[in-house]
C-alpha cells in the first residue's frame, strides 16, 4: 500500500526562504495570506490529500468509473464523500474571485495544494481540477450574468467543470472540429456534435455539470478563426439559479484506458443542446486559451506531483527492503542483508529524482507567483515582466515536468524490482497515472513548437532576453562565492549551451522552419534544465544566507543539487548537439521507410 | 487494432551482407543452414508469428491467465491450439542438439525467430521462452539420463520447463533463498518452500512441466555456495517416459501485474516436492546462470521486439493520422489535413526508434553468432573470442536493449497522442508488457554491476581490450572513406569517451568500488551505445561495399543510421560526464533525506 506525506516544509521554504512571497503583499489577496495563514492552510490541505485523498487512490485504479444505460455514471466509493468535503473546504475557490465566493487567495498556494492533490489521487484532482479551469475561463470571459449564474456554484464545488476540445477527427489541430452550433431565437445556440476524450465529463459527484464546448456557428469560417466557446451546462440554471432542465447533452462512453481509471473519461454527444456563447463569436480558441495555459500548468504540476509520489515511495522502500551487502563492509552485520538504499546504484536513481522534484517545486512556483502578478499587480511593468516569464516557462513546465515525472516513477519503479510489476504495490499504477500527463492539454511535441515558434519569437525575443539576464545576473552575482561553485559553474556551462542554440535557431530556423521544429523538444528540455539548475542555485544560495538558521533537512536537500548539477546539467550539451544536427536527415527518409 | 510484419528481410540482409552468417560452413549445423534454408526457415517462422501469434495478443492482456481453486491455470482462448502448432513446427527445438530431437540449427536463427514471436505476443513467447532455457540447462549440465528423459519432450513441446528463483525475501539476493532439499532414501530430494514470480509457472499449454528449482540441501552452507539446482516435474516421468504420477508442486496464486497478462506469473509452493540434483551439489547457481545467460541475452532481444513491433505501429498510424499541415507548404493540398509524418517532431522521434531497431537487431544477431562459435567451434582462440564478447555483451544488450525498448515504446504511444492511451489501440499493451524487460532476469542495475564488476576486470580486462580492438580497427580501416565519415566520426568519438570511461574505472573504482557501482548503468549504456555505433558502421560499410546491388531499403535504412550518429550517439559525452562524477556526493547523501 503505497504512502504519501505531503512535502509542506518545503513548499513553506521555498515561498518564504527562496521566492519571497511576502514581499507581494501589496497585491490583492497577499496581505491576507500572512506567514501563519499560508502554513495553516498549507498544511491543513496536506493533511486532506494524505489522510482523505490517498487512500482512495487504489480503489480508484481497481474500480474504475461505471457508465449505466442511462448515460449516468458512477465513481469510485468514497471519491462522492471525499468530493463534498473537498468542496466544502473551500478548496475549489481558493485563488476565485471574492465577488463570486472565491477565496481571493494566491494562486500559487493553489499551486501547491494542486501538488499534494494529485501525487495523493491523481484521478481524483482531475474532477475539481477541471472546475478550476473552467472558473478559469469563466472569470476572464463571461458575461456579468454568466459570472453569476455560474461561478459561485462551481467555487463552492457544488457544480463541476469541464473542457470540450477534441474529436476523433480534431485533436492537436483543433481548426477540423465538426461540432456545430445552431442559433436559436432567444440567442442561445443550439449545439450538436461528438467530442472525445472529455475528463470529469460525467460523474455522480455534483449535482450539475458545466461543459465548456468548442462549436463552429453556422456559416462562421473554416480552419480555426471560425470557432467558438460555448457554455452548456449539463441541467439548465433555473431562475433561482438551481439545476432546471436536463439538457440535451449525455455520455455515451466511458474510454478503458491505461491510468487515471478513478477519473470518467467520457465520449460526450450533444444532440442539439441548449449552449450559450463565452466570450466571443469566432474567438473560441482565444478564450479557450486562457484555460488551457491555466491548465498546462496544472499538468506539469501532475508531473511534478507523480514524481514526488512514487519517489516517496522508492524510498521507503529502499530503507526497507534488504538485499546484498554494502560495498566494503556491511551496514548492518547483525542482520542477514542492508537495507538496499547502501547501494550506490539505487542511490544515484533516487538522488536524481529528488534532485528533480526539489528544483521543479521551485519552479512551480515561481511561475505561479508569475501568475499571480501577472493577474493581481497595478504595476504595468512587473505584469509585462510576469506575463512574459508565464508564458515562455509554462509549455517548459508542462513539457519537461510531465516526460521527467513519467520518467522518475519509472525510475522508482525500478527500485521496486519484480514487486514494481505487481499491481498492489501501488507504483506501477504511478507509471500508468503519470503517463497521460505528456499527452494530455497538447501532446509534448506541441509544447516544445509553442515555445520555439511562439514564444521564443514573440515580441522580439522579449521573454527570452530576460530569462538569459535573470539566469546570467545569478551567476555573476554569485560566482564568486566558492560555496556556490557547485551550483553557479553548471548553471554558467548550461546557459551557455542554451544562448548556443538560440543562436543556431536564430541563424538555421528562421529561413528554414524545419529546423526549428526538429529541434522544439529538445530546447524545450535545454531550457528547462537551465530553469531547474537556476532553481537549484537559488535554494543553495538561500540556504547559504539563512546560515545557522537553516534546518539540518535543508542542509541536507542540497546534497541532490549537488547530484542534480552534476549527474544531470551535463545534459545540455546532448540537447545542444541534437538542436544543431538539424532537421536535414529526418527529412531526406522517405514516408515509406519509416 | 495492431499490426506486425517480420523484419525476414533485415535479418537476411544482417546475416548475409554485415555479419558473414554462410563464412561458418564450418560449424555445426551450419553446413545445413544454407541461404535457401535460412531464408525459408525465417520466412516461415516471420509468417507463424504474424498471422497465429499477433492476433493473440490483444486477446492475451484483456483475457490474462485464470486460476482455479484446484490450481489449475487457463491460459487465454487460442493459446494452446497456438502452442501445439508451434510445437509441431520445431521452433523449441530449432537450435537443440538433435541427439535429443533438436533441429540443431544455429542459434542465431532461434535468436531472430524469438525477436519475431516476442513482437507478435511476448506474453505467449515466454512459455516457449522458459522452456528454451530449461533446455539450455538440462543440455549442459544434465546427466545423460536426465538427458534422455527431459530434453526431447521439452524440445517437442509436449513438456514445458520453468525457472524457479525468486523467493520474497530472496531476489537479487539469491544467496538469502531458504527453499529447502532434505535427501530422501533413493538419492532424489524432498523440496520445501516457497517461489515467487515464476514466469510460465503453470498453464494448460503441455502435459507436464519441468520446474527448475533452487534450494538449499539440509546443512549446505548458507549464502550464495550452499545453494543447488534441482529438476522438479509437475509429472514425475513413468518408467516409459510418459508423464506419471503428480507430484507435491502446486501453482498457489497468479499475481495480478502491469502487463503480460498473457503469461501466467505464478507463486509455486513446493510441498515436499521430489526433484532430482541438476550438476553439482551446492553448485546450483553456477547451473542458473548458465540458464540465465541465455535467458538475459532472450530478454535484451525482447526489449529490441518491443520497440520493433511499437515503431511499426506509430509508423503506420503516422502515415494515416491527418492533423495540421506541413511547414511551408501543404503536402496533401486535396484533404483537409497533411499526415502527421511530414512533421518533424514526429519524424525525429519515429527515425531515433528505428535507428536503434536496426543497429540493435545486428547486435543481437551478432552476439547470436557469437553464442554459436563459443559453443560450437572446434577452434579454441576461436571460441575463446567469441566467449569473452558474448560475455561482455550480454549484460549490455540486457539493459541496454531493454531501457530503450521500453523508452521506445512510449515514444512510439507517444505518437498517436490521446488515441496511445486508449486500451483498445494496442500500442499502450506494448508500453506495460515492455516495462518487465527491464526487471527481470536481474534488474538492469544489476546487469551494469555484472558488466562494470565482474565481465570488466575478468582476464585482465581481456574482453574489453578486444573490443576496444575490434571498434578500433574498424574506424581506422574506414575513417578515410568520405561516404562512410558520418559514421566513422561519431563512432570514434564514441570510443574515445569509452576509453576514457574505462581508464577513470581504473584510476578511480578499483581502491573506491562505490566509485564503480555509481557508474555502472551509465557505462553500460555508453559500451552499448558505442556498439551500436560500430553496428551502424559495418551496415553502412556493407551497403556501400554492395553498390548498385544494395536493395533501395536498405540504402534508404542508412538514413536512419545517419540520425542515430547524429542525434543518438552524442550520448556518449553525457554518460562519461555522469561516470566521472563519481559517488562521493551520493554516498554522503543521509538516508533518511532521501
Amino acid at each position: 500500500m503505497p504512502s504519501y506525506r505531503a512535502p509542506v516544509d518545503h513548499v513553506l521554504f521555498l515561498l518564504t526562504d527562496v521566492l519571497g512571497f511576502h514581499r507581494h503583499a501589496n497585491l490583492p489577496g497577499f496581505a491576507e495570506a500572512t506567514p501563519e495563514t499560508v502554513e495553516a492552510i498549507l498544511r491543513e490541505g496536506g493533511r486532506f490529500a494524505e489522510e482523505r485523498l490517498a487512500p482512495l487512490n487504489r480503489i480508484g485504479d481497481v474500480e474504475g468509473c461505471t457508465r449505466h444505460d442511462d448515460g449516468s455514471v458512477t465513481t469510485p466509493a468514497g471519491f462522492g464523500a471525499a468530493y463534498r468535503d473537498y468542496a466544502a473546504g473551500g478548496w475549489i475557490g481558493l485563488a476565485g474571485d471574492p465577488e463570486y465566493g472565491g477565496q481571493g487567495l494566491p494562486y500559487v498556494l493553489a499551486a501547491a495544494m494542486n501538488e499534494f492533490v494529485t501525487s495523493a489521487n491523481m484521478a481524483f484532482g482531475m474532477y475539481p481540477g477541471l472546475t478550476q479551469g473552467a472558473i478559469a475561463a469563466l472569470t476572464l470571459h463571461g458575461s456579468d450574468d454568466q459570472k453569476r449564474t455560474y461561478l459561485p456554484k462551481l467555487m463552492s464545488g457544488e457544480w463541476a467543470g469541464t473542457m470540450n476540445l477534441t474529436e476523433p477527427q480534431a485533436g492537436t489541430d483543433v481548426g477540423l472540429l465538426r461540432t456545430r452550433a445552431t442559433p436559436n431565437a432567444d440567442g442561445s445556440f443550439a449545439i450538436t456534435g461528438s467530442k472525445i476524450y472529455i475528463s470529469s465529463g460525467e460523474h455522480d459527484l455534483t449535482e450539475n455539470i458545466v461543459h465548456l464546448v468548442l462549436a463552429r456557428i453556422d456559416g462562421a469560417p473554416e480552419g480555426t478563426k471560425g470557432i467558438s466557446l460555448f457554455v452548456v451546462p449539463k441541467f439548465i440554471p433555473a431562475a433561482d439559479g438551481t439545476a432546471g432542465a436536463r439538457n440535451a447533452v449525455a455520455c455515451g462512453a466511458i474510454e478503458a484506458k491505461m491510468g487515471i481509471h478513478g477519473n470518467a473519461t467520457c465520449v460526450m454527444n450533444y444532440d442539439g443542446a441548449t449552449g450559450w456563447l463565452l466570450g466571443e463569436r469566432d474567438k473560441g480558441l482565444r478564450a479557450m486559451f486562457t484555460m488551457m495555459n491555466e491548465a498546462r500548468l496544472g499538468v506539469g504540476i501532475q508531473g511534478l506531483a507523480m514524481s514526488e509520489v512514487a519517489a516517496q515511495n522508492a524510498a521507503a522502500y529502499a530503507r526497507e527492503r534488504r538485499q546484498g551487502r554494502a560495498l566494503g563492509a556491511p551496514a548492518d552485520p547483525s542482520a542477514a542483508a542492508d537495507p538496499i538504499i547502501v547501494h550506490p546504484d539505487i542511490r544515484r536513481t533516487l538522488a536524481a529524482i529528488r534532485g528533480f522534484n526539489l528544483a521543479a517545486r521551485a519552479l512551480t512556483l515561481s511561475v505561479g507567483l508569475d501568475a499571480d502578478i501577472a493577474f493581481r499587480s497595478p504595476d504595468a511593468s512587473a505584469r509585462e515582466q510576469a506575463e512574459d516569464r508565464l508564458g515562455l516557462l509554462t509549455p517548459v513546465i508542462k513539457g519537461m515536468l510531465t516526460d521527467c515525472g513519467f520518467e522518475n516513477a519509472v525510475a522508482a519503479q525500478q527500485v521496486f524490482g519484480g514487486a514494481g510489476y505487481i499491481a498492489g504495490t501501488g507504483v506501477e499504477q504511478f507509471v500508468r497515472d503519470a503517463r497521460i500527463t505528456m499527452i494530455y492539454e497538447g501532446a509534448n511535441g506541441i509544447q516544445g513548437l509553442d515555445l520555439v515558434g511562439r514564444k521564443l519569437p514573440r515580441d522580439g525575443g522579449r521573454a527570452i532576453t530576460a530569462f538569459f539576464a535573470e539566469v546570467g545576473d545569478f551567476v555573476s552575482e554569485h560566482e564568486g562565492e566558492a560555496a556556490l561553485a557547485p551550483f553557479t559553474r553548471p548553471l554558467k556551462k548550461g546557459l551557455d549551451d542554451l544562448q548556443g542554440a538560440t543562436v543556431w535557431f536564430m541563424a538555421n530556423a528562421m529561413m528554414k522552419p524545419v529546423n526549428g521544429a526538429a529541434g522544439a523538444s529538445d530546447y524545450l528540455h535545454l531550457l528547462g534544465l537551465v530553469a531547474l539548475g537556476h532553481m537549484w542555485g537559488r535554494i543553495a544560495a538561500a540556504v547559504q544566507a539563512k546560515g545557522e538558521a537553516a534546518t539540518e533537512t535543508e542542509k541536507a536537500d542540497l546534497l541532490f543539487g549537488r547530484a542534480f548539477m552534476e549527474r544531470t546539467m551535463p545534459e545540455t550539451a546532448l540537447r545542444l548537439a541534437r538542436i544543431t544536427a538539424g532537421a536535414d536527415t529526418i527529412m531526406a527518409i522517405p514516408e515509406g521507410a519509416f
